[in-house]
């Protein structure tokens, strides 16, 4: 079997670059020696997601409309960052709060992730915030609109499996995040506050 | 709670279209009646993904290069293909044979998906394929070099506990095959990665 090598960039330019929207244009040489010119690279920021949970077994989850496939879904409370001006965790509680009105006292790390290494360069930090509170301290930016879904805890593998939840950053962190919960020594108590898990 | 709609395209133009990377920038009217005029879209071909299980157990994984992140990474047969030019099952079919040699008969669609909704068009098919059959009939791109790792199904769990697997896609695909083969008829066997789930 061949050892898999990474390719060597040869050259590198923007061939767009603006606020939002990063474009890279790489010349790689592969392992072979063959050379690509024009292998084309989306420059992202990272991005932060939440899987929160209410003391009361509900999971907060948004429905909003989405450009890129042109319709409205619904999805965990997720947002874009910049990693070396923030780090995941405060930017996963600031974006479950500005677009939820929830805040989260502590955060479980579940997996960074990728949806598109190929092409894209950002990660997606996965989170679980168990014991979100309600501070209604709902911040948007001028594209948002955004609306609350409360969805209990033992519902949401029946939504999965109707196909309503269709993202799969999303669907990744609800199956982490419960799969968590379940080997963790929560499995067979009733579903304490957050203060009972510090 | 208001209403979620969608947006408006008030005018559309490809600042970037070649075959390997389209770049659409929409101006888009948002429901209150604010004009975005430069909203950024990247126009991606669907990607089919195969959840492939030989005879014996394992899971069939691909490890390669993904300069999007510079790494080199395990992740679930996948490819893109023209949906106007080619339905997901035969897309599926095919990049799971081109890129792994492994040939399925039948197909159990698990979900579409997507990846990145706000930027991407592209949805993500997955499906499961129990029974893959070794063809031997490898055929890969010119950016292709493609490691076949199996894993056995009782491993998986441990392999994703250990962040081994980090790409949103294959992870969805797992949780969502494993499910279904835990509902399935096959339930009643040993399948201790998923004991105790539902």
């Amino acid at each position: 079997m061949t050892e898999i090598e990474k390719w060597k960039i040869l050259q590198s330019q923007f061939i767009v670059d603006n606020r939002w929207c990063r474009v890279r244009k790489d010349c790689v040489q592969l392992p072979d020696g063959e050379v690509v010119d024009d292998y084309f690279i989306h420059v992202r920021p990272d991005i932060a997601l939440v899987l929160p949970i209410t003391g009361d077994r509900n999971i907060v989850f948004v429905r909003q409309y989405r450009h890129g496939v042109g319709q409205i879904l619904l999805e965990l409370p997720a947002g874009s960052f910049d990693p070396q001006r923030e780090n995941s965790v405060e930017a996963a509680k600031r974006e479950l709060e500005e677009e939820t009105g929830y805040y989260a006292e502590h955060l479980h790390k579940l997996a960074t992730l990728y949806d598109n290494p190929v092409k894209d360069t950002n990660a997606i930090h996965l989170f679980l915030a168990e014991g979100v509170i309600y501070s209604g301290k709902r911040k948007f930016d001028i594209t948002e609109d955004i609306e609350i879904v409360l969805i209990p805890l033992e519902e949401v593998a029946e939504r999965i499996k109707n196909r309503e939840i269709c993202v799969a950053g999303t669907l990744s962190a609800l199956f982490l995040g419960l799969n968590y919960l379940n080997t963790s020594q929560l499995q067979s108590t009733p579903y304490p506050s957050h203060k009972g898990r510090e």
